[in-house]
């Protein structure tokens, strides 16, 4: 395949794992038949992006961009395009493509084609080097990889729906939360916060777990009709056995066994954060419970697509603090500092 | 309540963690009213017992008497049994009694029941005192935990599948392996050589793992289809991400994410030995996959009735080796070397 024609757009990226990110000029290809050009009005920043910029998995191949929580506007369509027209307004997230012909594509589980290709950090088929994200004014990707954005939410907000959202949604469908049950969620995070908001819609009675006190009344007010300080080894023991699910959302490392122990029988405890290192796990939680310790990666598209709508119905958006584009870099040392409600979204108006 | 009038009978039990097994004698109560008085005829020697035996799970109460893989014939019948006649031949598992009225009581899930009786170890309310094993010539239990045993199946050969028997068949039924499914079982012991059967019996293809290529034959005779050496990372590296199913029934320290690996998206890992030490879980394995990783326990009493009458059916039992009472002590010291094919069975004939 001969390289296609490409334009330039300003993005934001790094050279290597040490330095910050700064302002940059990068290639898109031009649209061909099937492809959607997008103007990024908003980016949220995920702690993939951070991990990534510093090559925290081993992978990153540089110059690098960040940036996989992407809204914007339609600005040129391929000749062939049918779902989009310039004007919409569309979401990108994780995926740009996958083979489409494996029964994983072809039951719409992109996310797990041995041939997905990352919004960033992939191999770019058309451009012969690594994919770029979202940190930038501008994106090409195949329509059947963008997203309808209904028109009645905050577009700031939707943003980082396109990844915290649909990770939290989808295996909270896939093990059919709902009504009757009590569903805990561990971390009030740019994930967890997303799970709290969900769990409450899918009808649940939910349970935040948090270390940090601080956080219980923000919890309640955005769905939680309990908080447990995990720390509180009593307050802790009162639930024990007790939950249908847990969408465990820290990044960090942390006592796996402790939540195990409150799952009723034939309970999951789904881990959607990445720990770096392994986590002990006791085999007796598991054993005397049939309990089960699992893990879920973002969504494919079409519950993607289902994730965004069933927002839209429930009115259900992001927390986010806005920040601009040169502000990344200590957005970055904040977050590890998790010093952030709930989730930076990125103006990328500011990128001029 | 006033205890029950009691008869005395012989048994082989320790009375110190350090001490070996030997001759003692034990009071049973008389049957009750829904009571089954039975004659040991077999008993099998499941890991647990030498756990137990050595207090190695730390809360084994002395005298203590193991044994819960049972086999015998039917002495005596209280006033209202229905269900059973002297003569019978009958099996106890791992389970003597249960609360009966919880929710998963009414489930015939008699294993996940806060109240459940375990047949040694538990706190016997009759007897004020520790529930006393298999280890011994007689034994009394409420009709409703007690099995029956098919006419056609070798007893001695049956008494395996009373715990062994029913921890492997039980997660595969609530898993639901069957055709067109690939399974691997993980290890070839006393529960792996049963998840072998099993799991060719339920038509799927069966791939057993070990880590002693002198089990290969024994293998492939016992029905797998495949044998993989573990230690032979690019034979293991061919089957990733092709297994629907593992069952893994080492008891000892080993890589879970090796395992974990070889899962198709939304397969299971279940864990039915249970290592003393916490296994380390990577994150990635579980994520990138949905994959789980669950444990499993026995099973209920309906399931484990359904077991046996499987195996009267497929005409399945346990490869065994038959020991006398006094060879108790130099089985356990075999079985930690693994030195055993399959699962050793105690001819309680010889305990006089």
């Amino acid at each position: 395949m001969s390289k296609p024609v490409c334009y330039s757009t300003k993005a934001f990226g790094t050279s290597s794992a040490s330095a910050p990110l700064g302002a940059t000029t990068i290639d898109r290809r031009m649209p061909a038949a099937s492809d959607i050009q997008i103007q990024i009005l908003y980016c949220g920043v995920c702690h993939s992006d951070l991990h990534f910029s510093r090559n925290e998995w081993g992978f990153t191949q540089y110059p690098a961009v960040p940036g996989h929580e992407i809204v914007g506007r339609v600005t040129a369509v391929g000749s062939g395009v049918t779902k989009f027209k310039v004007g919409d307004t569309v979401g990108v997230g994780c995926l740009v493509d996958s083979c489409r012909t494996c029964p994983d594509c072809r039951q719409g589980l992109e996310q797990f084609c041995n041939g997905m290709v990352m919004t960033y950090g992939s191999m770019d088929q058309h451009l012969d080097r690594p994919t770029l994200g979202g940190y930038a004014q501008s994106i090409v990707v195949t329509e059947d990889f963008v997203l309808r954005i209904p028109a009645n939410l905050n577009l700031a907000a939707v943003a980082p729906l396109l990844c915290a959202g649909i990770t939290t949604y989808s295996p909270m469908r896939h093990w059919k939360v709902g009504a009757g049950q009590k569903v805990g969620i561990v971390g009030l995070g740019g994930l967890g916060h997303m799970g709290v908001k969900f769990a409450r819609a899918f009808g649940a009675h939910v349970v935040l777990f948090t270390t940090s006190p601080g956080k219980i009344d923000d919890a309640k007010r955005l769905g939680a009709h309990e908080v447990v300080v995990s720390k509180d080894e009593a307050q802790m023991q009162t639930h024990a056995g007790s939950f249908d699910f847990i969408l465990d959302a820290v990044s960090a490392t942390h006592d796996i066994n402790a939540y195990l122990n409150l799952l009723k029988h034939d309970g999951n405890l789904v881990l959607v954060g990445a720990p770096e290192k392994p986590l002990p796990v006791a085999a007796f939680p598991l054993i005397f419970r049939r309990r089960s310790f699992s893990g879920s990666l973002i969504g494919g598209l079409p519950e993607t697509q289902e994730m965004l709508d069933f927002c839209a119905a429930h009115n259900i958006t992001s927390e986010i603090e806005m920040i601009r584009m040169d502000q990344i870099n200590e957005a970055y040392e904040r977050m590890l500092k998790s010093d952030v409600k709930y989730r930076f979204v990125i103006d990328m108006a500011s990128l001029s």
